[in-house]
């Protein structure tokens, strides 16, 4: 029923993670009937200018402008003694936006996965390596997911990296802050049970 | 925390309907991360081709392929004398689907908001009533959305349409076919009431 450059934008449209069919359609719809043509070529340049401009950080393997560090290793007042590792760039923002860490991250782009074929090879782990090697590096703190390939990627490193550092931890698996102990899972609890800390009166 | 051309990019999916920021970072990300270079132009191309390829069909004001009729009114199949009016080109194809209609098309863009400053002159309503003075016309069946706005419209097509066509008709509100009664609103029950009909033995 659509004329073919429609159906084609659909199809691109539908092809994102997440956006079905129907979507996809009232994405288009949206572009084509509510978004000027400046605004439209602008939406496809800045697709295509991230992909041409964007890569990974030297240093941490987060993303960052072509030839560039990122912006944390680029900025003097982070602490370079405590690497923070996640697993994905988005996890980065996270961390930054609590506020609570001051060092330097180390972004892996995803978890071992020995059933998906995803071994230490296909992670950024030698870089991590790497950097734990040169003597400037005193903790490790993991932020791996907290599920089973997080938590395999963990012990992993935790073995790998606990002769060249100082202190290898991990963040704390427990109940959410401001979550209801009721809607909470065994596991959850579970984790929380050993991890209980003595309170200070 | 994110270098300019990716931040840029996420700041244009989020600006997208129902498209969240934390929903725009994952597409941005997908699109960096894993799509190729190739994939992401194509995906870029087709929206500025569909910007560039589509318009609006001379006849029914659907969206056609530039110069072209759109597919239905292309078709010489399809019985010219019954025209189905729609808000929106997508409702045409809900109609589509549905395999019940033999007849054209006729899409408003819109519905009759005084609220929102929309009027007659706003929607494609002029193109309607030239198609209902040809003399071709036997039928206009409305097929407006069941709401406030779409009820307007209809009511404001019948008059003005009733003079030129035989007959206007209005497509049935009521319970939905599959649906459970127990979850019907009271504004539907008494439309399908209104709409009981007698049932042959």
């Amino acid at each position: 029923v659509y004329p073919d450059p429609l159906r084609n934008a659909i199809d691109e449209l539908g092809r994102l993670p997440g956006i079905g069919p129907k979507n996809a359609a009232r994405l288009a719809f949206h572009l084509l009937l509510k978004t000027s043509n400046e605004d439209a070529t602008r939406f496809a340049d800045a697709i295509v200018q991230m992909k041409a401009q964007t890569t990974f950080c030297p240093v941490c393997c987060s993303v960052a402008a072509n030839g560039e560090l990122c912006g944390i290793c680029a900025d003097d007042r982070r602490d370079p003694s405590m690497i923070c590792v996640v697993q994905d760039p988005r996890d980065l923002v996270v961390m930054e936006r609590s506020g609570t860490f001051a060092g330097r991250y180390h972004v892996l782009h995803g978890g071992l996965s020995p059933l998906e074929g995803i071994g230490p090879d296909q992670l950024r782990i030698a870089e991590l390596e790497a950097r734990c090697r040169g003597g400037v590096v005193d903790e490790v703190i993991l932020c791996t997911n907290p599920n089973v390939e997080g938590d395999t990627t963990a012990l992993y490193l935790a073995k790998v990296l606990g002769p060249l550092v100082a202190k290898v931890t991990k963040i704390a698996s427990g109940v959410p802050v401001g979550g209801d102990l009721e809607y909470a899972d065994e596991m959850t609890i579970g984790r929380a049970f050993e991890g209980r800390r003595d309170l200070e009166a």
